[in-house]
Parts: C-alpha cells; structure tokens; sequence
C-alpha cells in the first residue's frame, strides 16, 4: 500500500518539548510511539506517547476533556484509558482492536497538541501531563495472546542452514513460503529484564545427551509488529489490505539456546531453546510513523519464484518494504568495569528481509487462522549479504558472526565472544533515517545476562 | 505420586441424581468434572460440575451460602465467580490458579451435596441448582494462554516418521526428549464447532506449489491437559512437584491438513497444517477423579535409554501413566443420510505413551519456561502398537490408518476414506473403566467439515 504522508511527517515540524528537537532523538514530534507506563512500582498503569524525553499521559489529558469532540480521536483515547484483558491492566490491546482510523485521528490530534505554534492555553493545559522518562517505569505494551516468529531473512536462512545442514542449506520451501513457527507468549518481557542463562537438554558429539546450563546462548535481533484490529477464524486477509492489520512495530530479542535448538528441533521445530525469554522493547512506531521510510520489498535475484498470487501485491513490492537500520551491541561485564561503551556487533537493515511484514500477516491468516488484536509476528533475524570491507557485518545473532563459535570475535577490551557469558549487556537499537525526513527512533532493547540457577 | 483414593472414589457412592447411577454415564458422582455454561445465548457464563445428564451451577450455590465454612471450599467457589481474563468472561482459570488444595476440596464438598444419603434438607437447598444438558451451552472452559502440542506416542512418531522419512522415522532425540512444540491458542474451539476445510500452500511430487483447499484434512486424538498452579519465569518445575501442577484433562483434536504440512514443516514445525482449528471438549475431570486409573509408565523396551535424571522419578514410573481408552468415530453425510450410526476407526490408550505429563510438564518448564494457569498441554496423537487380529486399530490419525492415503479404508456406508471429506463428522471419546472402579468418562468432542470457503 502507497504510504501516505501528511502534515505530521512535515521534517521541518518541531515541538515546544524542547528535547524532542534534537536530531538524534528517537522520539521527535513526527514519531508519537504508544506504550505502557507507571509513576511509581505502586501505582496504576496508563497509556502514553513518547515525546523527546518525556512522556505524555493519554488518560490524564482524556480526563480534563482536552482532546475535543472527533468521535474517532475519543474512541481511541477512550481504548487507552480501558481496562482491557486481566483485570486491573491497562496495554494497548483496545487501541490496537479499533483500527487505523482512530489511532491516525488520535496521532493528529497529539501532533497539534505537541508542536510549537500550539496556542499557549493549550500547551499549558497539556503541559501538565508530561511526565520525564526518568519518573516512570515502562511496561509492556501489551498484553500478546500469540506471538509468531518468521525466518524472513533469507540471509540468516541461509547462514544458519551452513551451520545445521551443510549438504542442504535453504530448503525448497523457504522461496515459497514465510516459514515461521509458534513463539511462546508467556515469557515475553520488558527490555531491561536481565535473562537467566536456561538449562537444557544437549547432546556433543556422539556423547551421551547431558541437562545443564546452555553452553551457547546467544541474541537475535528482529523486528516485532502488533496486530492491530484481528480477522474471524474461518477468515483470510487479502495482501491488499494486510498493513491495515497492522499497529505498529518494535524491536525484539529472540534469545536462544544454540545447543539446545540443534538437538531439539527435529522434527517439529525450536521449543525449549527459545522459550525461556524474549525481549521487547516498550515503544510501539506506528505504521503511520513509519511512513516516509517505506521502500520497495526486497528485489527478489533472476531465477527466484515469484510469490504465489495470494501473497503478491503491487502495493507490497513497491512499498511493503522498510528502511529500518538495526544495530546490535554488547558490553560485557569487564567493559563495565573498564568504563567502555558498548561495542557494535552489527549493523543490518529490514529491507533486506525475503518477505514483507504484509506477506508474513497474509500467509499466517491464510488458513483461516484467526490473529487477535495485539497478536505479536516477528522477522525473525535481520541479517543482510555479506560485504567485503562493510564498517560492519550484517548478521544479526553470535551464531552467524562466529560460524556457531568457529571464529570468535574479539571486543575492545579483548575479551573473546563465541556465545554470551554471564554478565553481557546486549542492547539492540533500530532507527530510520535519511531522505529528508525526521529520524524515527525505536528507542532500545536490552538484556543483561544472570548465570543459571543451577 | 502415588494417587490419593478417598470416599468419593467408593464404587458403591450413588447419587440422588439418578442419571448419574448408569454404568454407562460418563459423569458419575466419582467424577464431577468442570466446565463452562450459559442457559441461553444472551446470558452471562457460569462454572458448572457435570452430573449424569444435568449441570450443577456452582455461582447459584455459593449465592445463597450453601457451601459451609471451610476456607479452602469457600476461596474455590469464590474463584468460580469471578471475571477473569478478558472483561466479562467467566472460565476455569481462576479455580486452576488456586491449586490442588481447594479443587480438592470442594470435590468433596460437591461430593457430599450429591451423594444419596445427603440430608434431604440439603438435598432440596441445592436440586435448585441443576439444569438439564439440555438446557446449557458449553463455552470453552479456560482462557488459555500458550497452547503446547507434543508429541509422546512412539507408535504415532514412528508411523508419521516412516511415511515423511522412510530412511529415518525415529530421530535420535526423541527417547531423551519429549518432543513438543508451541501450537495456536486463538484457534482452540469448542467441541461441536463446524471446521472450515483451511486452504493452504502444497507442492506435488516435483510439480510447482499451488494454494487452494487442502486435499489431506485429518483429526488427531490427543489428550489435553490444563495447567493449574503455574511457576515463576526462571524457575523449573521439578518432577516430583509435576501433578501438583496439572488441574485436569480433556479431549483434543489436532486437526491437521497433511499436505500443507508435508511442505511447510522444514526446518521450523508445523504452523499453518495446524493452527486452523483445535478442538476442545467441554468438561476438564480433575486429576482426583482419575486417581483409580493410574498406572504405571509406559515400560521402555530393553535397550532404550533411562530418561535423564531431571525427568524421572519412581512415582511417575509407578503411577505417572493413566489407563485411559481414546476412540474415534466417523460419520459421513451419506452415512447419516442412511441413518448409519458414527463407525469406530480406532481405539487406543494413553497408557501407551512413551512420555507422562509429569515428564512433559517438567521438561516444558526445565529452561525456566513460566506455565500460567490454564495453559493447555497436549500429548500428541495418542497411538498404541499395531496388533495383529486387533478388534480396533490403535492408530490414531487418519495419516497412519491409511498410510497417508495409500491404503483407503471403508466405512459401513460402503465408502472409501484416504482423508476427511466435507460433510464428515468426527467425534472422539475418552474413558476409564475396570478394576472395580466407577467409570469416569471425558465426554466427547465432535467436529462436522465444512467445504473450503473458496
């Protein structure tokens, strides 16, 4: 679908939140990204937008009548303020089942609300419901009844196939096919939660299989998008409509068990070696934000298939892709010490996913299934083509940019890294840039990694 | 854990509820499953206790303070009223999140409300609580968060490994691990919900893929088991703590479309061959009531390996299997045009699982995986060993009675199945009976196939 721009995505629009001017905010007044926060441990979630460094409190201006009389702005702020799901937890679930109408009305009302020629009552008024990120604690956005996890990189396909089947790296399917597979949903977690090394099953070599702690843990970094409103079962969602099913995006952190997935995952897939942790970051871009960095999907080389019918569209193969750069450091605990700043591992890039996040939707409700508001898909890793003399590699987990240990990677303190230690800090960053627009920042996604319990 | 019997697992206990004194009702007074209801379609969900062919409406006893004084009966009940999960939804969850302790005691409060010698004061108070079957709709009876599908029959896993890899059906993993995989929560339906034919992505022979109505839908028989008190993430669940953790079981049918699976599956699992539909049946039996028909695990041929230290126990090798008898019936529309009865393609027995729940529980939770109340596992199809001069195959998917199609099988009505067709009806049963003990039923859970919706 052709993305529309409008006056919110104006690069020369600044906002009286001084902080969100700087260029290299994430959070500038073109961006408006939805997430969950408290005050303090002890008191009650709401709905906010991040705004620079600050966070604006949807149910507070919803509470003084600031936000006027347009039915769909309402509704949408209504959706933020309403308990949903559990009881006493408020997440973006409501907002995320109304739709793109109300969430763009609600977007252009923020914008008017936040930008410099605001009328000064009004900024006054809305003023006061600005919160420093630094006075509140984020919580996840929300509440994920399924959440699916993609292999769209044919790159990652590729590299990982090397390692576990030598003789027959990307299956025959992968062309056709998003392949993707059933994540748990019960231990998403909030960017910043540390992550237990996980004790699992291995088997080296031909010894005998032994229980203990991963020997190879490692990260990948994806890119996460929230179903907005849902389909009925028994019920498809044409390609031409899928991004309309679309919320918005965040970054992920697909923690694995390397050594747990390569004996475990015949024949009906990664269980175990994934289920123990997946990180989210807590700021959910809206399509609508993302706009100006829409590019053609992924140019499939000469000789490849093109996509069966019902998963190609001429909309997605002009737009259905996204120039959205993903970066992946670590610092480990000597470097804390040493006082160094994380290390980039990898730089990547989503346009250079096989499949568009629109393909990913169609194909996953092709069955019939049917994908609930707030459902959560993933990429699966990003990773890119290998350049020679690239500032950076591309290959979004330790498992790619060590060949599964063979070439460790020395960080600037010289330590060496095959997988994770105890004691790495793992943050992943994701950013759009360029073209004249705004830079739209997806904020960070970090993990810190506690020895195993046993 | 060796199973606790009491009172009102006494063969001799009648109830005043006549229907529930038939040998062959499923719903004994020693049984007393849970489950869900509405009396009309507008009305609001209640927790209900099957007995014989009636209902018993547990919010209606605890209005009117029937229950007593004891705090274990009274926290039970309350958790039966209350709205859990989504805002308005009355389900199992909140009960299973209680534990054992105050499942098991309001049993044998319920127990003593139902027997025949209850007083008949009391006996009056609560007969006003009884609705007919016919009276109620089920509704599924748990909120389930993540849905697990396993895959613990040996027999099952060699039968489908030999037709998809005939050079290797068994994988080397598979007598360590119990295999399983995260399977689609938002699709689980209720039993007696119609399944749409789901269309899918396939690729004959060495032909090009095609999307269109799968041409190989089949059900599987499974048993399903409902999480009760969940862990904490980053903790495991050791095995001899395992039944403590299992409120209760049901029936469930995977239902499967072959051809997609065939092509999809690699390298990551089944996804879209499965998460078109899941059916439930309505009334969990709680661990208590199948005490009596625990038996000892499936005995490993000489030459299999022990299971690893973390999943075995002495109690779950003496009494972790459960002698629980699974059929499966057919009924086409011919045959019902016919007025033929439903015919029995199989009759099989999860005591012939190579892995317990105790085992696929722990193992789930051994990386740390959180299981909240009201997750759902599932063993996998339930198959036991082909026997020669068998009344019934144990083969318990239609994959393996047909051998993937190429040995049809014929129904009374005189017609061939390889795989389902539109228009038929398949209903699973579930029940254990012997040894001097009341037989407990399961009830069943039927689903009729619609025609592909394009």
């Amino acid at each position: 679908m052709k993305p529309v721009l409008d006056e919110t995505h104006d690069p020369s629009a600044r906002s009286w939140v001084e902080s969100a001017n700087s260029p290299d905010s994430d959070f500038p007044i073109q961006n408006l990204p939805f997430g969950v926060f408290r005050r303090h441990s002890d008191s009650g979630a709401k709905v906010g937008v991040a705004i620079g460094d600050s966070v604006f409190d949807l149910a507070g201006l919803r509470n003084e009548n600031l936000l006027g009389n347009h039915a769909d702005v309402l509704s949408a702020a209504e959706a933020c303020t309403m308990v949903s799901q559990a009881p006493g937890a408020i997440s973006l679930n409501a907002l995320m089942a109304l739709g793109a109408g109300p969430r763009r009305a609600l977007r252009l009302r923020l914008f008017e609300f936040l930008r410099n020629d605001a009328p000064s009552s009004l900024r006054q008024a809305v003023a006061r419901h600005l919160l420093a990120h630094t006075e509140v604690e984020m919580l996840l956005p929300a509440v994920v009844g399924d959440y699916t996890d993609f292999y769209a990189s044919i790159f990652h396909a590729a590299n990982v196939g090397k390692l576990f089947r030598p003789d027959n790296p990307l299956l025959p399917n992968y062309k056709y096919i998003p392949i993707g597979y059933h994540g748990r949903a019960s231990s998403l977690v909030l960017s910043g939660a540390s992550i237990r090394r996980p004790c699992g099953q291995t088997r080296e070599a031909n010894a005998d299989p032994r229980f203990g702690p991963t020997k190879s843990l490692d990260y990948e970094v994806e890119v996460g998008f929230f179903v907005g409103r849902g389909n009925r079962l028994g019920e498809s969602i044409p390609i031409r409509e899928a991004e309309e099913h679309i919320f918005g995006i965040c970054l992920l952190n697909d923690w694995s068990a390397r050594d747990v997935q390569a004996w475990e995952y015949q024949p009906l897939g990664p269980f175990l070696a994934k289920s123990f942790a997946t990180s989210l970051s807590p700021w959910v871009v809206t399509m609508e934000a993302l706009a100006p960095f829409r590019a053609a999907a992924f140019e499939r080389p000469a000789g490849d298939p093109p996509p069966l019918p019902h998963l190609s569209d001429a909309g997605d193969r002009e737009f259905g892709g996204l120039d959205l750069t993903l970066e992946v450091s670590l610092q480990s605990a000597r470097m804390r010490e040493m006082i160094m700043p994380p290390a980039v591992l990898s730089r990547g890039n989503s346009r250079d996913l096989y499949w568009t996040m629109a393909q990913m939707l169609t194909h996953h409700a092709s069955n019939g299934c049917n994908l609930r508001p707030a459902d959560l898909l993933a990429s699966g890793t990003v990773s890119g083509p290998d350049i020679a003399h690239a500032e950076k590699s591309a290959r979004g987990c330790l498992l790619e940019l060590t060949s599964r240990g063979a070439n460790p990677i020395t960080l600037p303190s010289g330590e060496q890294r095959k997988f994770l230690e105890d004691g790495d800090e793992v943050t992943l960053r994701g950013f759009c840039e360029g073209s004249g627009f705004r830079r739209i920042g997806l904020g960070s996604c970090r993990g810190s990694i506690l020895p195993a319990s046993i």
